[in-house]
């Protein structure tokens, strides 16, 4: 008899949700079943996104949060998501620091993750696991994203809450805010507020929120709240912010909206990512890309000609939406 | 008779190039007839990447830089590239403030760029403009990202030279290394170098590059430079650097391997884009993909079984490695 991934996660097995989220990150097909079947047990756990520029300290901050979170009886699960180095891959040391900080609480799971490398996979894998955790059982998921670039901010985009961190004396935040980031935050942490700078800082996000209150989409205001991640001051008023925007997106009706725009872009994503996996195997198996490469290196053709050539083969979309409609 | 962009661009008329960028940006199919014409008169221009967090003073060394390649003579494109805002877009302000320091020199092409929310379509769009600016007969592309995210590596990834900046006092140096940043790093910039820290911040990264030897996979010892943008100061040395890397990499034979690899992932990119674009637009024709998310949502089917169910309609692989081979 097969061993059951589904009941064993639904029944709490934290070797079994390793397991099968190893799985997704190797993109094995086996995977998919137990995705399958977990899928409807899952929607439950609020997802809560935190992200700014490294050095913001974010790995401390979410530390103090999950153990904040805790307090309520509630369990947590942790994902970290590192940009992955193109040589090494990313994450490894992280994972293990943050392992022996919080490990002492099992209903604490922490989850570091990297790049396999391969376009836009970061943000459909981030998803499964969420989901992993989701049927695992946790109440609380926090995703922690390095950096501000587009990656971060479609992975970002699954959190129902997102926390952007700023720091004084991290460069001039106004760059960052220029960067378009100031958009996706419903909650601003002014962390390290013991530092020189951070009053100032907190003036002018809310300047800056009060001078744009017109370009984020939605009634909510964002909250600002200071924070010394290291010495857990203000911990206990971002948790307190968070609920408040959780109750603003429950009352007003966008988190159901919220959620129906997620599953579509993520339903969009996985049958891209899926697609896409089958065409580069195709054209990786028996060198076929490695002799077009060669080919468009010798000027013998051009990629955008073959670009268009291998979508019209492959795709035989008429077809398919005979069958889907 | 239709109106020759391939012709206009290859005799240098930058209003044809900013026309064929728009319609790349745009996804425009009309780009790729003359991207495929245009493309067997690429790769003749130099291409050097500039990355580093926000408030690294990017954009000022950009054009020194710049400035200090016309000096000898050559034409130089730039392409900047901002983190896209899910809401607004990004790059617009940063493009009028730039265009106006440099545009009395009609030799320096500058672009701004944003993405359109799309999975690694920024990636390939940045390769798209530097194959449109290589057109035109720029002897020197400058590619200068902000973050530090997978997409920003992605596109880094585009450069023959990568010139990594840090500036004293801009959080932990060692948390932007921690994310595996720079084994990316050909040219270490230490921007800001009049700055307190600039000494320890240089020793710290030497430390590394001497500790890390191993992880870069090539012959090449990254240099590190120090300058002060705004005052012009190292920015000849910094030029000088790039030159000597781009020497190495011509004469160790890196360089033809370090294009082909590059003609590689960006074959695979385009393939990508192209797959999603179509998928896209044949699951939202019709709301299809609207009543399979309102499926989901509702708990009649899950997006896995969903997925498996398009890409094994959709795919025609038996008959495209027919027609490959």
């Amino acid at each position: 008899m097969q061993f059951d991934y589904a009941t064993q996660i639904l029944e709490g097995s934290q070797r079994a949700a390793a397991r099968l989220i190893s799985w997704l990150e190797d993109e094995d097909e086996r995977a998919y079943e137990w995705m399958a079947k977990l899928y409807p047990h899952t929607g439950n756990a609020y997802i809560i996104g935190i992200t700014g520029s490294p050095g913001a300290g974010k790995s401390t901050l979410t530390d103090k949060l999950a153990r904040q979170i805790r307090k309520d009886g509630l369990k947590v699960g942790i994902i970290a998501v590192d940009p992955s180095s193109p040589f090494t891959g990313g994450a490894l040391l992280g994972d293990r620091v943050r392992m022996s900080e919080l490990s002492t609480d099992p209903e604490i799971y922490i989850r570091s993750m990297a790049t396999r490398g391969f376009l836009g996979g970061m943000s459909k894998a981030t998803g499964d696991v969420v989901r992993v955790l989701d049927a695992l059982g946790k109440d609380v998921i926090i995703i922690e994203t390095v950096g501000v670039g587009q990656d971060e901010v479609d992975i970002i985009g699954i959190a129902d809450t997102t926390c952007l961190v700023l720091v004084p004396g991290l460069g001039d935040a106004i760059q960052s805010m220029k960067a378009g980031i100031m958009e996706i935050a419903d909650v601003f942490v002014i962390n390290k507020a013991d530092k020189l700078g951070a009053d100032q800082l907190s003036a002018e996000v809310c300047g800056r929120l009060s001078m744009d209150a017109h370009i984020k989409p939605s009634d909510w205001t964002p909250l600002v709240r200071s924070t010394v991640g290291v010495e857990d001051i203000g911990v206990l008023e971002l948790w307190e912010a968070i609920r408040l925007h959780r109750e603003f997106l429950e009352q007003s009706g966008s988190f159901h909206e919220k959620r129906r725009q997620r599953t579509y872009q993520e339903t969009l994503r996985m049958i891209h990512t899926e697609l896409f996996k089958a065409v580069r195997e195709a054209l990786q198996s028996n060198g076929r890309l490695d002799r077009a490469v060669e080919d468009i290196l010798e000027g013998k053709r051009d990629p955008y000609s073959l670009m268009q050539k291998v979508v019209s083969e492959w795709l035989s979309i008429p077809q398919a939406q005979k069958e889907a409609s």
